[in-house]
């Protein structure tokens, strides 16, 4: 079966591919939750969030594709399969039934506030293995700190 | 917390809840094993399905949003979080890392298969439940019958 | 003058057409009110609330419209002038002059969660006297039941 | 409850006021009475004629719309209900049932030509207390004008 | 070679099969017809109904592409050549030549009424042998019915 | 009944009027069968071709309609009803039941060029019958053969 | 001042310019007149005609650009000022005020015949002093040919 | 023959009507007289007043189109044929042959000049006759003022 | 240098270019203002006032080009360069840093209060001076006085 | 009241957020001063640059739109109005009046060449306390160089 | 490994072949030099011609595409490849280095008067070979026909 | 004549400068050679390969034309005309006459493998000479690594 011939040394695309795979289980995850609290949310913003939360979804949507396929373009396969995700992930889940507005707004500012440390030492990784990837993880840095922005803002 | 008033008696709520439910991790894990496919393909075919899966994985997400509001409309709390689905989930996994192609095309044709027997299932159940449901899973159906036929025709 | 040969036997077209009649009155009514709070409300909410109603508005026109050309289809004239409606509807109106946010989201559900059960028992009528009719009117209580779940989550 | 304060003088408001709330009457009428006729017409001239109404109705909702919002933000609250609309109407009403294209055109024209006075009446009016005011109800002349020539030429 | 496998049982899928076939020959014919007249028509209504018309074969041509495509899904080979379509068809033809306005006009009202009693006595047919097909004719029915008044309400 | 007055003298309508007419049943046909090739397909290449088949669908009916209203508008009537077609055409038809692609290859590709011929032909019968509907013949060819060169190319 | 360079030799060069500037003045004048017929329009077709007639205008605007531009294109002066068209048109003038719809479809259809016939003799001399030229020609023939056989059907 | 009847008294209906057939000639003649300059321009900046002048060309037929559809909704028969424009046109006329740029400039800044104090003397007339009508006109002098100033600016 | 040559007498051009500059002002200063609320506000509606201030933001921003344009056209030169805006606006000013979003409705609410006064005077002022700048004020008038209910409402 | 928790260490976050602010004041300066030139601007080549000001003008407002949002995001408060814009700006003003297209070529290309000196600073400032802004600089860099070629070629 | 089957005798389409290989390279040739000039570009009208040159480029990469894909399509392989273009080519190169707008103007106008004629010589050519691409190769000399005009025109 | 004044020092300029011509000729011969196999393809996978070849030389046009752009924007000219390109790439040439769909697929393969190298050894040398080319390098280097993996995968 044929192969991708990667365009890093070794070293560089595993460390390089580590960072890939962590990325991607939290943006995987994110979608999941976003959808979760869209689908399950009460109170009197509803609307305004229940809007703020499909946004969140496209943009993790968007990105964990992007991160995927950039695995995948250095030699590296990307597992985003719900065991996986559901094993792997760093991110602090959401409880089931109805969630409260408030409660949402805090819920996903906290998690983004550390998803976005997360990103910030991946950056920090591939700065000496593959720019390529770094200035990719630098983007979604920016939109995730931006959203924090926007939920923190109403909490 | 504000809780959704049902249209539908107890027993009937109970019981489309349940269909809803199923519906939902169907969907989610198809959306998640067709980017994993999307993702880790390779062979001859490997353009014409990579397309061919996003098709499948729109389709998913789409069917899956409706599905999940459905449910929260009837007064049902929908759970689409990785573990839920992960635990839950009744479809046959891929492997990790590289996909062939023609092992993609039987694999997904072989859990549509099966996933569309379990819709058909829940289509009977509802027609006693809730007629306006069984009408959204009969067009769930239709579609996941059109992309098992597209898949298939191809093995 | 013309009159439309009706598809349906004699008794099935009056039972069938009584149906749509009265769906039509709903939402006819549905549109007239949406509109009525869309430019009358106060209060914090006002501007998601707003353009909120304005779906429902653009919803209810819609379907309003397909309801009666279904009518005249079947050989049924459909009747949505305001003397008719004013007379004949069954929905709760609201008041005139400024309707606070928190009034207007308790009135719009509870007339959802009526006209809900209305076309319920409109779908029961017609699954005996017309299956084509009886589809057109599951659409309509699948998105007034959407709408219905919208409005009440954020009470 | 929060009230809109008025940029205008008490009777130049009053005046307005009354001035917006007959035009409001006026254009909901007109809609429903357009959208009558759209449905239940019969003849030779069915498909262009139900396309014209259409038209006119489309016109007649976004103009009922500008005045309405143009009331409230003068301090007046517009009233748009069914039987507001049914018992203040001015509007010469359609006769229930099948509607001769012939007539429809005889009766739109009519109509249109006896509301284009009115909202005559109400420019000269509104010259004294309100320019921004009269300055929207010109371009419903405009538009009303403009359609009763195009029903008139086909009389 | 690969043949679809059928989420029916034989009985159900060898009746389905054949309203789908049926139904195949029924729109192929009328988007054929629809055109026939949409060229060879005169009359002073001729720029409307020659709109009219091509609405007509848009809308046979897209049912007609889901019917043949439910058919394989279902695992049954559609056939829409030129001759089984002239062998098989019920549809009352058009005349070579010229074609006055009013004769198109009452032969398609009449064209439609009779294709409109096939498509109700399949939809029966499937209420027993699969729920997703019949909600596909229900829908070609509620189009079919919709252009029968168009046209008629012109005769 | 109103006939069109041809803007050719009476034997270069003659001829360029059948020339048209033979025209019409290639493209009917061709859309028929391209629709036919496209359900029942199957085979590795089944998206690529089932896509592909639909582009050679849209073309033959873009032109069939050209070419249609070309003859009406020198006074001839086209005809490319279901009989007249099955009756006259001079296209190879393809078999009932699954094609498999590279059959389908190899089928559309004779067909297309035994086409081209009789489109040559007729454009040569045309220089001196009417340079009109000679230019708009050159037009059909260029298309088909490209399209020739498309499926010969994957043969 | 600077002159376009002409591709073509002196003779044809004046032969060619000719026969541009003379298609000018017929286009500048059939959408003038287009124009007027579209704005004095009366009768039971008002509104089919008032729509078809800005077709038929679009069309001579579009087609005197190109014309224009193409006489400039081999260093001729295209001339479409009011006073050229007025004393140069050959084509036959529509009256002053009401135009009777019946009498709008005679006039235009004579007038396209005849303008046609100017168009076939263009086709002819251009034949030999330049193809480029003839081609954008055949194209205004084709339209003007589909306008007049449309008014004519309607006759 | 059906003749529109005015909304205007008498007196009034004839003065704006004459207001309204001078614009009507000044704005076809704008149009006629800009494509003239569009193509027979030469210099420097040919491509930037290329464009330009189409600019004008597109607000003049529209201005032209409602002035004139304004003009019948009031019962007066607007006249916009060449010879009407060419008779009674008040526009200073542009040479024949090609046109310097800076020419161009200088004309088309004049004649804008002209024509602007024409209309505001039309808008002076209507103040009194009819307010509707100078609505319009404003408009018109709007555009047409700001076109002075984009020519002038760069002279 | 070339300068536009005005339309307006010169104290017409004087009283009204003095409008325009002050309203250029009004609006700059406007859209500045609306983009610092828009960045640094907090609280429980952040989103929705995000999204709503853009909207003023972007309405102000075309009124302002408008409105400077204007002016240049009657030979008068806008200016809305930041020194001349801090210098002479008379719109209260927000403070620096975070902006509470019950604060900022009413602090939006109450500028445009004082600003639509400032325009109703300019109304006056050009009604001698120049009708057409009169209308571009009162388009303007008549939006910043929507805005103003929309703030308002939500107080 | 909420403040935004920053993903930075305070001295970073100080720097960088210093950093930001000042490309606030550029950027907006930027618009301002090009809608000043946009208005004000005469000779030969107006309308390419009154074009080419208003890409400079809204790419200005994208980008200031951009930073400031990031600097909010990392907890600093940007302020963008116009008095701060007045004081702290460090770009070259325009004169009041007419601006003569050289002149402003000339201006617009010195005062970019200044303000990507400025960038270049932060650029460097910025690689040690925050990537993510850097990134979102470098962006800014990017097109102000390109638009500096494109104002200095025509010089 | 399959070959394309040309429609043409061996003669014909050796001759439309040579024919299409020259005007690939002459297009190919043309879109790079269109965008050195567009690249390299300085001077007054740099704006306006950058622009221009690169609708140039976008319409000789269309033909280029058009004109291969003939080649092609008649069994003959067109050669596109950098190398053949630099040693077969028969356009005037442009000089490295900046390139004054003045002398491109001249350069690219003298380079199209050139290309123009090989144009019209396979045009004769062609008369002969293959009518199909005659035609193709008149819509590609009537737009650089026009194109030369347009550069002319501002020399 | 006017040169573009470079907003680095000399010697990165000069660095930098050289990094962008090579990457300019790799681009476009990209572009071309991507077009050769696209028009001179067979076998199996035409279609499919086809289409991804075009998206592979719209990719690689659009970066040629951001990396000429940016190398002018530093005061550095541009070359991309076919003498240049063809004796100074480094890319590895095909064959004339038809490609088979496996060779080129292994071709184009490698050709990006070495291209990729390239790319990578200019991000290295930027990182000293000027961050904005190099962010410029990085976002080709992301694309064609992509597009190597999605040529790789079906080897």
């Amino acid at each position: 079966m044929s192969t991708v011939k990667s365009p890093l040394p070794d070293e560089a695309r595993k460390v390089t591919g580590a960072a890939l795979q962590e990325s991607l289980v939290d943006l995987v995850d994110l979608h999941l939750l976003g959808k979760q609290a869209h689908w399950n949310l009460t109170g009197r913003n509803f609307r305004s969030l229940h809007l703020q939360l499909d946004e969140l979804v496209d943009l993790a949507r968007a990105h964990a594709d992007t991160v995927a396929e950039r695995a995948v373009a250095i030699g590296v396969n990307p597992d985003g399969r719900a065991r996986t995700v559901a094993e792997t992930t760093k991110v602090h889940q959401l409880d089931a039934g109805y969630l409260q507005d408030d409660k949402v707004v805090a819920a996903i500012t906290d998690l983004l506030a550390q998803m976005i440390q997360r990103f910030r030492d991946r950056i920090e990784t591939t700065d000496d293995s593959d720019l390529v990837t770094q200035d990719l993880l630098i983007a979604v840095a920016q939109d995730l700190e931006k959203q924090h922005w926007m939920f923190e803002a109403q909490r």
